[in-house]
């Protein structure tokens, strides 16, 4: 996983930093190769250093090779490590991510380097701009975790039914999803009928009946890759109006996938979707983004919004995800997982 | 819940703010009662209101009585209705807790009230404070989470055996746990032999043997509120050293705990526990903090440490978890929750 921290080095001096205060548990996971957490990684170009505490420091020195561990202590602390670490590599610019870092512990930071000798310096998104291109080692785990979703997904098809409730069904799932040796990304969604009309509906003690929709949203985690798919369960015979919706929200989607190749921008697919729903009349219904990223969180770059100025790559991985929501009657939501590839895409839980 | 909002509100005047922006969920959720997600709560003596988007503002609109829902937007964000929120009210010194406050968020507030019109000022810790003296309601729920976690102990003592393997374990443990109708507060460990002296231990394929010790350290949730305890299993017979160990941990534990009444420092009840270890001989084996507040969060004030100026209060729950790591060999950590009382304490997972 060296390659990863070999190329965070190269952006690192593109933007005129000295070293790096990596201060996100997946983000110190990403470039390091292992899952860690609590922990900081202070990467310089000439050396790279992992600062974690007493409860994590030998699992850590076990993990990680060639980046030593240094202790933080209650008498030595994570800041008394780093002004040492700054000062033996002679860093004085040092990147950290606005966004991973509070207002507290920015002022400490500060503090613990007086004299303006070191500056730490907002440097937003650097490790995500790597993370956002995945690399086949990642894929293929990806690839796995919709694999296993897939096959939870035909599980309840085959045991849900009219007069189990949304909990009932959930345990059920949970179950499966042990029995195949893995485990949900997420808290899963089971959202019958009325209760489908709330984008992140909780699981409930309601009945499911005949002729509803249910919209199950749920993901798989494999070695810390996620997955995060939506299906419809129909319940008896539909009625119309439910099927009519579940084939415009799938038109949608597809037409927003077609679309999808590297060089276009991410908000183009989110309104590709928009505009078919506006078409129908529905886009009123469709109360938020297109998609997302997906990968070692389940929320993450790139953004698939109307104000999205991302281009896409060969690499990325997000959800498309459009919706129609009926408030007091029903939700339907239709989420594939898709790779940009070179040409075009693919359409990774086809 | 509105009793809270009022208490909260008392604190605001006395730290000199006309408002305070609450941006952590499960504060939200205290301090309305209600569990929300990504959404902010603008407190001020003359309104309240709560701000989120599209995707959880009917389920907001649903469960917050009194507290007026504002609908954030691409077009309209959080900022633009935050800035009409101080305009409308007058507010100008608002409060925000700077460690559930990211540097990019705080830029971006300061950015949206130009001018030095509205200040936005640092008052760490005051929901905090609220939440740390539980309430009878809040004690029913935590002692409930720890009557099931009692009853998952039992379960697991009837069940383990030397060998079956550690995720095997967890995978009975689980499901028993769900026919409970109960879920776990947080990934549980289950460290048998060796493993356990890693104290954030991950659960593994690993074998339990005979003559071994396993650490199991899990939680129940009940309607958000957690528990949090740690015992040890022994498969078959006990060497004496492990035997000998465990009372040892098992006696600086009681005398910490001994010590717990109103108006004492809560590092003098870590000292108590380390003083014993250290007097054994072991305490370089005792690598982190004695304990922590247990209650929405698995980890939250006080904290039960060394540096903790914390005055003990009746109506704070807290762990006593004393331990003793011994590397590549076996950890011992025995875990018990405690309550002050306005006399003394409650263990109340005896």
């Amino acid at each position: 996983m060296q390659s990863r921290l070999k190329k965070f080095l190269l952006f690192l001096s593109d933007h005129r930093c000295d070293a790096y205060l990596v201060t996100k548990d997946v983000n110190v996971s990403y470039l390091t190769g292992t899952p860690l957490s609590e922990g900081w990684l202070f990467v310089s170009p000439k050396k790279t250093f992992y600062l974690t505490d007493a409860r994590y420091a030998r699992e850590a020195q076990k993990a990680l090779r060639g980046i030593p561990v240094c202790l933080t202590t209650g008498k030595r602390s994570a800041f008394d490590v780093l002004h040492d670490l700054t000062r033996r590599l002679r860093a004085k610019r040092i990147g950290i991510d606005p966004r991973h870092c509070s207002l507290a512990l920015y002022r400490k930071l500060k503090k613990s380097a007086p004299g303006g000798r070191v500056r730490f310096i907002s440097r937003p998104g650097l490790v995500e701009r790597l993370r956002v291109i995945k690399t086949p080692d990642e894929l293929k785990r990806i690839r796995r975790a919709i694999a296993l979703n897939q096959r939870a997904f035909g599980y309840l098809r085959r045991v849900i039914k009219p007069g189990m409730t949304e909990k009932e069904a959930f345990f059920r799932l949970e179950a499966y999803v042990r029995r195949l040796g893995a485990g949900f990304s997420f808290d899963p969604i089971i959202a019958s009928g009325p209760n489908g009309a709330f984008p992140h509906a909780r699981i409930t003690d309601r009945r499911m009946r005949s002729a509803e929709s249910v919209l199950v949203d749920m993901g798989i985690d494999v070695e810390g890759y996620k997955s995060d798919l939506t299906r419809m369960f129909f319940l008896g015979k539909i009625p119309a109006l439910i099927r009519e919706m579940t084939e415009i929200v799938r038109d949608s989607k597809n037409r927003a996938i077609e679309k999808i190749r590297p060089g276009i921008f991410a908000r183009d697919i989110d309104q590709q979707a928009r505009n078919y729903l506006d078409k129908k009349g529905l886009g009123r219904f469709f109360s938020h983004a297109l998609g997302h990223g997906v990968g070692l969180e389940i929320h993450e770059a790139p953004k698939i919004s109307r104000q999205s100025a991302v281009v896409l790559e060969p690499g990325m991985v997000f959800t498309v995800e459009p919706a129609v929501y009926l408030p007091g009657r029903f939700g339907i939501r239709l989420e594939d997982m898709v790779l940009v590839t070179k040409r075009g895409h693919e359409v990774l839980s086809g």
